[in-house]
């Protein structure tokens, strides 16, 4: 099942630089490793914003929970899970 | 998976008795028959409005769509779903 | 450029069976024109709603509401767009 | 008379390991107390945040709050509670 | 259990001054029998609107639900229904 | 005239135990007094929240004003407040 | 006491001119009344809207909507009241 | 003064062809006759939406009022002005 | 030009007393200026919050800003500016 | 492709002057470069607040996105992009 996960990034402008560096760095491995789980499946930028739109794919809402939860920065994100149903065009 | 889903019913003010009492029977009957799958596990008034809140179990977003697209008020609900994950203190 | 584009259906409820369905089909082909095109990428159903959220790429915004409002179901849409940014993770 | 509860939980993210891992041990405990007495039907989590959407069960508002407040997490949740009605596919 | 309860009265414009009057004297009778019977305990005017702010006792959501709709203004009514708990300054 | 008055406590969480004490001690003082006067008609906690809504009433907006800042948590209240109209089902 | 006013005006587009100048002239002439009654103290038009914001005086929220539902147009108007109190710099 | 105004055109869909076309020639002729003027300065459309983003340029609201006011399509038009200030990087 | 500013006032709560005196006096100072040069024409108190609702008159925005930004508190100011068209009713 | 691009500007209002000095100089020359490069076509600043709506071009989101990111104020801003559609009215 495919989820629509938009993610708004709190970490305070004060992190210093190489902490900040070091949790972008673990973020990013991870959303590797995700990907190549086929759970995250596309990944964007909201354009101005420390924010990104991804879509994944998982078997329930608490697997999703799972993977989210394994990001870096996740303590600092606020995000919004929306449960997308597969269209009738896309069947087959 | 698990889904928490708020209905609100728009059906118009002005419907005949008989058709609407035809539409309530339906909806009853189809309701029960979710039931019996396992599809509705728990549903609730919102109280002083035409409007309910349902627990509902599907294998995925897909499967809820067509369960309550089945429903005989489904072209007056405005629907809102919820994705729900299972809470560790509910495993085993 | 990508756009995730959400559109909300208002087609009245009474609208005849036999208009839905000619409307149902214009929009099925237009899509599937779209599809080909390389304008419509993904489409989900948004389960509970009479609703969709949809990828497209288009050259800009003008061009996306060109081939929006070449769906035979535009005028009956509430169409909400957000332009996506590429995400470094996805470069190369 | 059952409520439905949304719970965000605020709990500063600088808070440290061990004062979290206690108030998490409290928070636990307390909720299995309020399960056995009936008080906590069912907790859900809200994919992606540190979230919860819980079904009470109280004879009022007044104890619901008061089951709530003795959460050991109760000074950082912001909660929501929606008084809920005995649906009538439910009663007998 | 106390109650409070907006209402939004949205009987439409074009109502018919006859079929108005008549919806009103049998609300207001309602409404005075409810009163007595000690569910509605006081009622407001929002101004510049035609809506009203109560305060209602019952025994549960079920029981408001049941006085409302019991209502003949009900069908064209959007009510919001909120919880009060009782404060501790007012025990006793 | 009568006004709803709605107040969110924003009194930080870390508040020392003796000040918050001090603070709760004043303002339960102080409302009994506005109680007293008949400014302050009856009080409830909203439940789940740090917050309760009042039944106030006062001569004009600049009298409720001047209830609600003399009270001891008012520097951390986030107050809205409702102009409320005689009903006229409750005149004489 | 002053309120601020603020009324969006929903007649219909399809209203008959005739009917529709009849309305604004009833409107604009118990409008007069007001201000000679010293109720009504000003009133804006809200740029690009067939809406109003006013400034109203009277005595309590029931005379004001009164006034408000003396006016013509009141059955159409969609109408927000805020009470506003005196402020410090203006007394004396 | 320059303002930025957002603008939905709610005329209705079932609109007959030839009075949608009259009207959107009229709407055309008067916004060409306002960028004249020098009253309209660019316009937008929304993408996906039968709306539009405006910067109008007049001596003060009550101008932009009579300006939006003598389009063709204002009795239909939803509209939002805001006020622009001139930036202190674009004086001179 | 007249524009309507609503003005939340953030200042915090732990400023000390003598520092919030000397931000006090300030503002009414310069407030005080502002009437006399005819730009703040009325002020409220919104009742129960540290909060204003101001009526002004500025050839422009830009100007109306330069007042406002000139006020002794207006780093804490969460301002919402509204531009106000005269009302045919009040031309001369 | 155009964007209109509204940006709240959350720099803490106890940052040294200094700071603050050479972060609006760092802007404003960025802000130059911009407007040199045909990025950024208009700013204008909401009343009354510390934000600003720009008009922007660009190739793409992303391109917008390294624009808006080179802001020194960048880390501060709250900002939202909205994608525009050339007007027909507009073309040639």
């Amino acid at each position: 099942m495919e989820f629509l996960v938009r993610a708004e990034n709190r970490l305070p402008v004060d992190t210093p630089a190489e902490r900040r560096e070091e949790l972008r760095a673990a973020e990013r491995a991870r959303a590797m490793e995700l990907r190549a789980e086929g759970i995250l499946k596309r990944l964007w930028r909201v354009p101005g914003r420390n924010a990104t739109i991804g879509l994944y794919e998982a078997p329930d809402a608490a697997a999703l929970h799972d993977a989210l939860s394994s990001l870096a920065m996740f303590p600092w994100l606020d995000v919004q899970v929306e449960a997308l149903a597969q269209h009738p065009q896309e069947k087959a």
